[in-house]
């Protein structure tokens, strides 16, 4: 069995870089509407029953709340531990009498001041099991959808795809449609974007190209997204737009909590509490 | 096999007779609160795929809002049909091989506008498979607790509980405390009342007992939750008590949409969304 110790570090590393980069990013978004917020960085350590578990690993969550980002989380954690043995049944390559895992992430929910400016979500991750494999994607979620911004969106994930394979974007744009699928409801919560999972990693070239491949999601992430916020930051609104903004956002909870995966995962794995519900939005309303 | 259409007829007429006391009491504390608010009342059918489902039944959805109350739903439905053989596995008394249902109840969630005023859940209802049983409860959501209002609310469903069994309040509470529990935030999403179910009907006679105990529960709730409103709808709060109340109803969602069996219970047998998901606060904050 490969050690995926060292594999595992590296894409810690990659996953602590980006979240640098993009929170001074979404800082300097800030500073140029005026604002001085800034992200607080909050750790926290992978727990059972209410106790830290020895060596189970952690993370950091990021939270700002400014002027043109309402509330945005970014956490990057790297736990690893045993899944219980019916959980394991669940997960890719894990099975009850082999529930070892690890996992390392960046994931990031930012909702905006302005419903015409999107909200998203992005998250990348690499896991082990028996297997290992490169998981991600991200998807926009505006309130009031703009045909530009939804084009220039997936226009960039599919150049970042496309410089891998061509085969990836109609895959994970179609996987990203399934997935981001409100089933109660019966409609999309966004206009989408890409999904991927499970993309394993046989052997150390493997790993190399998918490793690659994640980098280029995150580098296509913080390219178009700033670019879309600064496109629409300053555009007026008023409270009835502000109002289809609350009510979309109550339908972004009833996802994450119904059925988001990334969800469950960490409720199941002694997450942490605050990072994994950081995707719920600062308001909401149901009418 | 007891045919139970006409116990599943009287239980029936209960529930909508019980509804209109309900909503005429809501409505006369609204006059007393100088607001024209009044009920408003849907019909729907049941559902599969999108499609009514001939002779399954529906319901009627009863909805204010109003100065007192924020937002206030009431929910009196009659379904029958078939359980998914997966689902049916999670029933009692129903099977793979065996799944038809009937099921008729009430429900009522009300979320009020002064967060002195405790917010409210009582749900009761007659389940038929191969067996036949009736499950209730209600349980008491204050925002900022009082210890008077949830010393009179349990006060007043163990004088209810008493008059048939004096083990059910003990074991009815018990049972509240446990179910209405937020496992991953480790709370109580208030301060409970009473919870029962499989309170099964082997003959007519415990047909006739459990009946008069589920009317009792309700004229418990009739009896108790307006004097509760009344003490407090006109107790002044300020900008800092309301933002508690609505980050308490973020709490109040989560319980809803990831661990209600009654919210489980109707995405799964085609219920009405907007019925079944009316229970989720008008307005909320995760901070």
């Amino acid at each position: 069995m490969t050690d995926w110790t060292t594999h595992t570090a590296r894409a810690r590393a990659w996953f602590e870089s980006l979240r640098d980069r993009i929170c001074a990013e979404f800082e300097s978004i800030e500073r140029e509407a005026g604002s001085d917020a800034a992200f607080s960085y909050t750790p926290w350590q992978r727990e059972h029953h209410g106790e830290p578990v020895e060596n189970g690993g952690g993370g950091v969550q990021g939270l700002m709340k400014g002027k043109v980002f309402e509330k945005v989380g970014v956490n990057v954690s790297t736990v690893h531990g045993a899944f219980s043995p019916e959980f394991a049944r669940t997960i890719n390559g894990a099975d009850p009498e082999n529930p070892e895992f690890t996992a390392t992430g960046i994931s990031l929910v930012a909702h905006m001041a302005n419903p015409h400016v999107p909200a998203v979500h992005m998250n990348t991750r690499f896991l082990t099991t028996r297997k290992a494999w490169f998981g991600g994607g991200g998807d926009l979620n505006p309130p009031l959808p703009y045909e530009q911004d939804t084009a220039d969106f997936h226009a960039r994930f599919k150049a970042a795809c496309d410089a891998h394979d061509p085969a990836y974007h109609p895959r994970f744009k179609a996987w990203a449609d399934d997935y981001f699928f409100i089933p109660h409801r019966k409609v999309h919560r966004g206009v989408g974007g890409i999904f991927y999972d499970h993309l394993e990693c046989a052997d150390d070239a493997a790993f190399e190209a998918n490793f690659a491949f994640t980098r280029d999601v995150g580098e296509a992430f913080l390219d178009v997204y700033p670019r879309l916020v600064r496109r629409r930051m300053n555009q007026p609104f008023d409270a009835r737009e502000e109002l289809q903004m609350l009510e979309w956002r109550g339908r972004y909870a009833e996802f994450n909590l119904v059925h988001d995966r990334g969800t469950l995962f960490g409720l199941k794995t002694g997450g942490n509490i605050d990072a994994i519900l950081m995707s719920l939005p600062p308001r909401a309303v149901w009418s």
